[in-house]
C-alpha cells in the first residue's frame, strides 16, 4: 500500500477497527469519503463526536439517552407497573419496534458469565432491585436472549425478584412468525410445543 | 427506531450513506463506537477530516498525494521513461502492490462514457498529452480495466499517443494466476489463446 497517502492510511487503519470492516472495505470507504463532498466528511466526523458526547445512560433504566432520566422513563403515557428487562440497548430497540409494549425498561448491560468474570455486580442488577422496591412495579418481564447466558440470567433474576411479591414473566419461546416448521431447530420446536396455548 | 438517541440516529444516518453500509450495519457500527473509548471516536473523526484536508491530487500525474508533485513523480529511482495509465487511484495501488513496475503513473479519473456525458475533457487526458510531449517518456502502458469502457478508453488513447512516436502497450489479458481454466469465462480464455507466447 505504498501509494496510499499517510492521512488515508491512518483513516483506513481507524476504519478497519470497526467490527466487520476489513482493510479492503476500509480502503473502499476511505476512497468514497475522499470523493464525497467536504460537507459529508464534516457531518460524519461531527456525528461521531456528538454521539459520543451526548449519548449516556439513563440513571433510572440504563437505556441510552441524551436527557436523564430518559424519555421512556418520564413518559406519562407509559405504565410504571411493568418493567421489561433486556440485556443490551439494541434489545430495547427490538422490543420497541414490535410496538406492543407500553411499560418501561431496565437494561442490564450484559449477562451473567461467571467464566468471564461477569457476576451480578458487573450488571445493573442492584439498581433494578432498588427500582422494584419503590412500590409502583407489579410485573417484571424478563426479555434476556433465548440462549444459555440469557436463560441463566433470567433464572437468577426470577429468584431474586419473586420474593418481592412481584409477577415475573419470561418472553415466549416458539417458532418465529413466518418461519417454516421444517427448518426450525428441534429445541425451538420443543419449546413451542411446551408453550402451546388454547385456541 | 424510537429509542435511538437523536445523536445516534444522526450518526446512523450519516454512516448509512457509505457504500455497502445499510441501516442495520450502521446501527451496529454506531453502538460499537459508543462502546469504544472516547480516544477511538476522536481518532476516527480526526482521521476523516485530516484525510479530506490533506489528500489532494498530484498536479503532474493526478495520483492522490499530500505533497505536490507526489512522491512517485519526484522519486529519482523511478524511471520517467515509462508511464502507466490507470483509471482510478485504487488501480494505481493495485499496480504498485504487484511491485514489478518502476516507472511513473498517470491517473485518468474515469473512463470515456459518452452516454453518461464523460468525454475526453472530463478525464485527465490533456495533461497526459502535455507530459508526453516533454521528451522524457518513451513508453505508455495502458492499464485501464479490461471491460468495455476501459478498452474503449485505451483504444482512444492509443490513437492519440502513437502519432507522438511513442511506444504504446496494453496490459495482457489472460487467465488469472492460480485460476482454473474450467472456470474462466470464454472471453478471457479466448484472449489468453490470442496472447499466447513462446516458451
Amino acid at each position: 500500500m505504498t501509494a496510499l497517502t499517510p492521512s488515508m492510511a491512518r483513516l483506513v487503519q481507524q476504519l478497519s477497527r470497526l467490527p466487520g470492516i476489513g482493510e479492503k472495505t476500509a480502503g473502499r470507504l476511505a476512497f468514497w469519503i475522499l470523493r464525497a463532498d467536504r460537507e459529508y466528511a464534516q457531518a460524519l466526523a461531527e456525528a461521531i463526536i456528538s454521539m459520543k458526547d451526548e449519548t449516556r445512560l439513563c440513571s433510572v433504566c440504563f437505556a441510552l439517552t441524551e436527557v436523564d432520566p430518559c424519555p421512556i422513563c418520564t413518559d406519562p403515557q407509559r405504565s410504571a407497573e411493568t418493567i421489561c428487562v433486556v440485556e443490551e440497548p439494541p434489545d430495547l430497540l427490538a422490543v420497541e419496534r414490535a410496538r406492543g409494549f407500553r411499560g418501561r425498561y431496565h437494561v442490564l448491560h450484559g449477562t451473567l458469565a461467571p467464566l468471564d468474570g461477569v457476576g451480578p455486580d458487573e450488571l445493573k442488577i442492584q439498581p433494578l432491585l432498588t427500582r422494584l422496591r419503590d412500590g409502583a412495579v407489579r410485573e417484571v418481564i424478563l426479555a434476556t436472549n433465548p440462549n444459555a447466558e440469557g436463560e441463566a440470567t433470567a433464572l437468577y433474576l426470577a429468584k431474586l425478584i419473586k420474593p418481592l411479591g412481584l409477577r415475573v414473566t419470561r418472553i415466549a419461546h416458539g417458532v418465529p412468525v413466518g418461519g417454516d416448521l421444517e427448518y426450525v431447530d428441534v429445541m425451538t420446536v420443543g419449546r413451542a410445543l411446551e408453550g402451546r396455548r388454547e385456541m
